[in-house]
């Protein structure tokens, strides 16, 4: 169903005070939640809203848990998320790294101990809505074997750079391994193959049957051995500069997914050494290059990432929000 | 054939300096295509020789240049290469990323105006070899369509991501198409088909022959509609970090492969937040977690990027490096 963006946030704002959220923290996770959902990214979005509860519940989520400055050093600072909100730890560090980067040029934060922050792009397109270039990444619990094996070995941990631009920000926002696990189950409960072969069935074998892939975990690398080389530095990564966890410490499943995972944050002023109204023009040269190139297919123009995502936002604040009919029920439920 | 490191490395000199190369110029040059040649990477290594020298009789790169300081805040330095020798201004410039890192807790050079750099990862093994974390990336002209196109749109960007360790660096060198023309090339040559598909042929079918690919073009990028996500958003940001140029403006080939490139250099302090000791261990024993998944192929187990890197110049400095005869006689003859 569809439902208008203000009705789809104070229904799920409503989930999170009764949840315990404060009022604050219940705004800018409600606004985070919906704002997923209308770009179209909805598995992060309201999907996600009663996982989120039952976090709380669960005590996986401290909703009293805020950043904490434990160092800094120049450009850099490190907090512990104190296994906080991961949204609400997020968007505080992607403005640190941003408040960094007006400072020193580039800013960084190594942000510990804090829980899932959603949506990877969230805070990539804030830092492109703050009129900086950005940079973040998270680890993840292991959901993908390293290559060459067959049991789980590494996260997908998401990696996101966002260019801003006036006329629509180029956003990339990218998991390691080729289709999340939600997106399988979208093609198998449609009773689809995937597109492109999505990981290795029991056998061993490359196939784009859904639900062979969720059986045997073996969810395929973006791009076979170069998505797991990129996983696991961008894991070690994550650990060595916030001092934080890697994969293998949260695989126990004590913290449920990402909970006391490390996110990074990178910011950078894009007008540092060119005016702001030659950065723009060469920028926007650069996207009518690129969507100028001749289509394969004539009906499908070239994009480059992010500009879907501009296009499918406007079209649910003009027609409401694609939601989920049982998700829609569960969230009313929270709600009430 | 096989031939001993110093030997390599005095021919290549040689050759470096009859081209005009000065004694400094000859020995890092020399150092650093043959390193690479003994780590397995022929493609940017030796083979590259001819190319480079090449490149200087035709004027494309000016032996004169040297990076300029253009403007510098707080953490970040921007340079132009003023198409100097790709290596020497790279070099240059992961060295003043990690002063700067040093200072600042994060450093950032932004090149532009540059040439080829060679391999990418000899930055990020660079960083890694003076103890810090380093990333970095480079543009290039367009070698592979966008995602939905059939001509060439963007370049493979190769992004590398070096993580210091005692016992050996964890080290990503990753371009954003699947395979490079090199690596067709070899398959091609060799009568076999690729391992997985490498791109599109001339109906738009996915396809392992290289031939194939070589002859539509249609190279797949990595992870498919991700690699060139990745790949312009790269572009973009190495442009807008350095106010240099993009893709589209390299296409004209009149400065040759990466003529004019920008290429972005970040250096982190991997022990701001925690003692060398706490972030080796954990390092290590993260390896060591992904070393012991469960392999697909009991012959073949588990490794980390970088470290088969390692266990390759090894050999290499026992063994003697691998050269093609025909490269190896071109180079004598460039030497003579």
């Amino acid at each position: 169903m569809k439902i208008a963006f203000e009705e789809l946030k104070a229904v799920i704002k409503k989930a999170f005070l009764k949840a315990g959220l404060t009022e604050e923290q219940a705004e800018l996770c409600a606004q985070i939640h919906t704002e997923s959902s209308a770009d179209g990214v909805e598995s992060h979005g309201a999907n996600r809203v009663p996982r989120f509860v039952d976090y709380i519940h669960r005590g996986l989520i401290d909703l009293k848990g805020s950043p904490e400055l434990l160092g800094a050093k120049g450009a850099v600072e490190n907090y512990d998320g104190h296994l906080g909100i991961g949204i609400c730890n997020a968007m505080f560090c992607a403005d640190r790294a941003a408040a960094l980067a007006k400072e020193h040029g580039i800013g960084c934060v190594a942000l510990k101990n804090t829980t899932h922050w959603m949506r990877g792009g969230t805070y990539a397109w804030h830092m492109a809505d703050m009129g900086l270039m950005g940079m973040c990444w998270t680890n993840t619990e292991s959901c993908m074997p390293m290559w060459g094996s067959d049991a789980l070995g590494v996260g997908n941990n998401p990696f996101c750079i966002a260019i801003p631009r006036e006329n629509g920000p180029i956003v990339v926002d990218m998991a390691m391994s080729q289709y999340s696990y939600g997106k399988l189950g979208v093609y198998r409960l449609a009773g689809k193959q995937l597109p492109y072969p999505g990981g290795f069935d029991s056998d061993g074998n490359l196939t784009t049957d859904p639900g062979a892939i969720e059986k045997s975990m073996r969810i395929l690398p973006t791009g076979y051995w170069k998505g797991t080389s990129l996983a696991i530095a961008l894991d070690m990564a994550a650990m060595l500069m916030s001092n934080g966890i890697v994969a293998s410490d949260m695989d126990q499943d004590k913290y449920g997914s990402c909970g006391g995972c490390s996110q990074i944050f990178i910011a950078y002023d894009p007008y540092l050494f060119g005016s702001k109204e030659e950065i723009q023009e060469k920028l926007d040269k650069r996207v009518e290059a690129a969507d100028s190139t001749h289509p394969a297919d004539p009906k499908h123009p070239v994009r480059c990432p992010g500009e879907s995502t501009v296009a499918r936002r406007k079209k649910s604040m003009a027609e409401g929000i694609h939601v989920d009919d049982d998700v829609w029920q569960q969230i009313l439920a929270l709600a009430e």
